[in-house]
């Protein structure tokens, strides 16, 4: 038997040790901004994204360390997506992981400038990485290349505007699905695959690891939409409801929270059959499929 | 006789073509989003940055091709770090070369969510050209780490942070031009260096280049101080004195306008002496140093 929990606490702690390694780069600049970088990216997120990343490499037989600076690439990436999304001007949050958001602990101009200097820092992680003697740059490149595309205005950050425009709409079922795919299901495709292409995986398991993404992306969006409304705000480190006060457009809003529930099983589901090529090497990338529905933060 | 006038025209319509074809890649999503993007892309910059990459470019014997999306990402960092600047919580300003700020046009979560986007949008363009066949991926990796360190927290963001935290202060001349080195040199130095890196160069050139980067960077900033006093608000689209409302760290504020005059002069010659070893190819960057400080918006 798997032991997930195991799993997600070492790899948690790796993770951990690479961000905090990187910070020695920024040394020359120990000012507020380095600092509210560092407070959001130390606040003590699940490290989802990058453990993804890792284990899609275990699966087509790659090291943790062949990915590791786009594992940490991608929390940076994740992390300033938290910090703007908290900002006034947006959700308006005040409360992240149980600690103040960015802009409450620092300031409105810091928080903004720490999560541009987030994602610049994402890619130059990347590019160092990739060019460092003995690496194959073009790999590292395809790698920006689609963590951009993830990311930006054909992604993430599409998936934030959508959200903000669909709030208080009626919504379609689709609508709300490609608002999910772009918000949140696209940098985690892109952290799967980004994984692959690192660890070695030939044309068919990069396909099928993307596919395993995309439903486990969408599958974690529902799952965040119905911890809003039915999760533990101990556990969450945020209050619950904000959803629905923001008249968010969300699985529970759109289609009911029974329907919204069965929906994100049938998409791990899916993600699970997109596994079989992989056999007991795929066994992470199983249990974390399940544990994107199951978990209770 | 160098016919400045005419080469920063036909670098300039060149360089909005090329930024004209990035859009299409964005075409599935005719969204606000991308509305504000180009809106504050075509809001009818001069393309410095990408005009002095092309020039360093050809100052070592490469083309313009080569470096074109290079030099379309330089704009996008810019463009997105003028519609982060002038946010309400940073300098709050209504209006960019002559039109609305994006934040004005649009609101200020579409601003937000647009810079972003143009920051990622330059990684990926660089990510793209990369990838192509026939180009040398490793260079347009230490390109994308050059200009990430160049616009992140040990470049640009940094010198933001500095700009508003010098802010009604007493600021020491060495703190000025720190803050002008990073906020504004760094990008420009790195825009110089970019060209060269693509456009061939052994590293003697680079150094040469790099250098003289450097100190049109700072040139330019001092130029644009003065500017801010000293210029017409119908040529600059946007009102002057703003700096000293801000109570900001400037070099008229720091130095007194004569002496800041003095030191962009300075600067200048300083750049000019690096172009010796380039002949009559580096008569471009010449002629762009000198207009650095002599320009009138």
């Amino acid at each position: 038997m798997f032991d997930l929990r195991a799993y997600l606490e070492t790899k948690r702690q790796a993770v951990n040790a690479a961000l905090e390694r990187l910070w020695d780069d920024y040394d020359p600049y120990p000012t507020p901004l380095v600092q509210a970088m560092r407070y959001s990216v130390e606040a003590g997120g699940k490290r989802l994204r990058p453990i993804l990343c890792i284990a899609a490499s275990e699966a087509v037989e790659g090291s943790e360390d062949d990915v590791m600076p786009a594992a940490c690439a991608l929390e940076l990436i994740h992390t300033y997506s938290l910090i703007h999304d908290d900002l006034p001007a947006m959700d308006d949050d005040d409360l992240r992981r149980g600690k103040p958001t960015c802009h409450k602990a620092f300031d409105e101009a810091t928080a903004i400038l720490a999560g541009d200097a987030l994602l610049t820092g994402a890619f130059e992680t990347l590019a160092a990485a990739g060019c460092s003697a003995g690496t194959d740059s073009l790999k590292w490149l395809e790698v920006v290349h689609l963590i951009t595309r993830a990311s930006g205005c054909s992604g993430m950050v599409q998936g934030q505007m959508m959200d903000l425009s669909l709030q208080a709409k009626a919504v379609s079922p689709q609508d709300l699905e490609t608002m999910q795919r772009l918000k949140t299901g696209a940098l985690i495709e892109a952290s799967v695959k980004t994984g692959a292409v690192l660890g070695g995986a030939n044309s068919q398991q990069i396909a099928a690891l993307a596919a395993y993404g995309r439903f486990v992306g969408i599958a974690f969006q529902v799952a965040d939409d119905v911890l809003n409304v039915e999760g533990k705000p101990e556990m969450l480190g945020k209050p619950v409801g904000s959803d629905k006060a923001l008249q968010k457009a969300t699985g529970p809003s759109v289609m009911g929270m029974d329907k919204a529930k069965a929906r994100a099983g049938e998409f791990v589901e899916s993600a699970l059959n997109e596994l079989a090529i992989f056999g007991i090497k795929g066994q992470a990338l199983n249990a974390l499929a399940r544990y994107v529905i199951e978990r209770d933060i």
